[in-house]
């Protein structure tokens, strides 16, 4: 049996994949089984975000595998002090990190220290948390319920109570009770539209919070690791979270999710675990990704690569307007608006078709995530087979 | 700064780590970071069960990573679909697989089948969940409420509703009511002390169920991937469950989770979803571990070495009953009931001094996961050490 027929087989239906199975990449380029080229804007939804076989992370998890892959929480991983130290450094704040698996396992953390937060800060139990509309905070049920999204809410219930919905974040504060124990918010919603929030009304949320002692928790996993030109978006952003979430580009390629806090000690021994979080495989990757995307951020290179990037983008779209009818995004987190879901369904086909690959966000966004580490040769096919696929659509 | 030092400033304090560092390891043998040399009887806790710096599994991870490490769902990705066709075909039930990257969100994808199977099936909506005391599912909000441990369910509520625990599969009966869509449980409790199920009362319990149309879960992250004799658990007790839920073992220290069903059609397109799970290292990792046990079972070795270990283990029991009351446990899960908590404490620290690793599980038992492909003459060493402990206490 090929691929597809062992796939359709023996893995459940939950993905409505695309008809195309990679086999190699190289930085910013793929090869299908077919042998077919293409350009990678997608980077597997923000996650190879040092490009695909990136041979320092390749020689540094090879050579940590030769030693040891895995042992246990239960004793000291040089590796994971090591990653932490370095997240922690790179994000400006001072904070402490835990491992976990996956982005919805760092939501999943992040959730668990706000409500035991809310629990022993003050005289009311507190344990509300608002999050917006269209946010995406995991799949987990917990994450499901956090996620804004009416449509998620069903199946998997009796869902855990206590997540609120604002419309945006100037509805957030007359959502705001006794019981709210904090607001969880990404600063560009990513599955919901790469949207970026208003930076004064988030600095103003901020302040707004630490006034009542109520925790911002900002989420990301999608937006974390240089995404949005710095470390994190939050320093995009001149906040400071109590709580932030990383998880997709962190360990480029490698399952890892983290959440780090200044609340030191919210959390005892025993209140959280992971068996495989921050084990030697992950957090070796995360150290080498977090140095190559440090050094690549001090050397301006990151500012030229994000600049050249968005000029292109721009380009595309001026010269595109009966297609799309805005740009949006933060540094290499971009999208276009486009003027109806149908078009933008037929964009992404014709786009594979033609040998680059791009995501939707939303109902009617043109995602695009490529890895941080796209070459200007890269971004330049990439755009001309972009241009090709929209004249014979 | 030293990774001790490392660790406590930037980790944050939810594990109470023993005061060892391990840098390399070999099969079943660890080095720590002052050359100190160690026999394995934990595997990171049933994880790395093709034992440390596994040379197979090493290889075809980094060819693997010198191609492609991860691209997303929304395409096929071959080692995935390879992957779930060796895990059902291993287990030998007609079922399909999903991929997420922990034990926990292995659990929670049960968890969501069960649930949008009891609301779509029959008149009345069924969410019920029965789990049993002393079992543990996870550390997500959902999974730890899912745990049989009271002690477990403070300070992260609301809680989901829906999880009602027995204290034993005979109780199990008179819990069922017309909105029960499941039980969950392990066959042998992990965490909960190395206690296995009695089989006949499985057998009835699966037989009960099927007759109500409820149902049955197995959790088999600790149990699975060989490591109570047969691919999983469920064969030794020679059930057929409806849902099966694999990790640590199955990647051999890369982070992985699988949840299996034979309910082929209750999830649909965008049900459920990860974004590294089942990507081109975790899938490629669990390829060459499910290859390597199920040859060395076929071959008749594993069952071999599970004799020689327990025979080792049987030999240091029936030396030290002033210690110990009882011997517990199937194949390479085995634990020792100790006399009192305090003498459990001496006794792991003891055996750290004199080089050798073993776990706690419960309140009161010496747990044993060795790497399923520990040799002879690791096991003598190990219990020789043990015995030195003991003596030295």
């Amino acid at each position: 049996m090929d691929t597809v027929e062992l796939d359709k087989k023996y893995v459940l239906p939950t993905y409505a994949r695309a008809d195309v199975e990679f086999v190699s990449g190289k930085n910013a380029r793929l090869v299908d089984s077919n042998g077919k080229k293409y350009i990678d804007f997608t980077s597997g939804i923000g996650v190879v975000s040092v490009g695909h076989a990136n041979e320092r992370v390749n020689s540094a998890i090879c050579k940590q595998l030769s030693n040891i892959t895995h042992m246990s929480n239960l004793y000291y991983t040089a590796p994971q002090a090591l990653a932490a130290q370095k997240i922690v450094e790179a994000s400006g704040y001072d904070m402490m990190c835990f491992f976990g698996n996956s982005g919805a396992e760092a939501n999943e953390g992040a959730i668990k220290i706000a409500r035991k937060f809310g629990e022993r800060d003050g005289e009311i139990k507190r344990y509300k948390i608002i999050t917006l509309q269209h946010s995406f905070h995991g799949r987990t049920i917990t994450t499901v319920k956090a996620t804004g999204q009416e449509s998620m809410h069903n199946y998997f219930g009796p869902f855990p109570d206590g997540f609120v919905y604002a419309d945006n974040i100037a509805q957030v504060e007359s959502l705001l009770d006794d019981h709210t124990c904090a607001v969880m918010i990404e600063l560009v919603q990513g599955e919901g539209g790469v949207q970026p929030q208003n930076k004064e009304e988030v600095q103003s949320l901020e302040k707004l919070l630490k006034s009542k002692n109520i925790l911002l928790i900002v989420d990301e996993v999608q937006t974390g690791a240089y995404r949005t030109g710095e470390f994190l978006a939050s320093n995009v952003y001149e906040i400071t979270p109590d709580i932030v979430t990383l998880a997709k580009g962190v360990g480029g390629g490698v399952p890892i999710g983290v959440v780090m806090t200044g609340l030191k000690e919210v959390f005892t021994y025993g209140d959280h675990g992971s068996t495989f979080g921050g084990n030697f495989l992950s957090a070796t990757a995360a150290c080498e990704v977090i140095d190559i995307l440090s050094e690549y951020k001090k050397s301006g290179d990151l500012e030229i690569t994000s600049i050249f990037f968005n000029q292109a983008l721009e380009k595309f779209y001026s010269e595109n307007k009966n297609l799309f009818t805005s740009k949006v995004g933060i540094g290499m987190m971009c999208g276009l608006r486009v003027k109806d879901a149908d078009t933008l369904g037929k964009i992404i086909q014709s786009a594979k078709e033609n040998g680059v690959m791009v995501l939707k966000a939303g109902k009617n966004t043109l995602r695009f995530l490529p890895p941080l580490t796209i070459t200007k040769e890269e971004i330049d096919e990439g755009f001309k087979s972009l241009n090709r696929a929209i004249s014979s659509m």
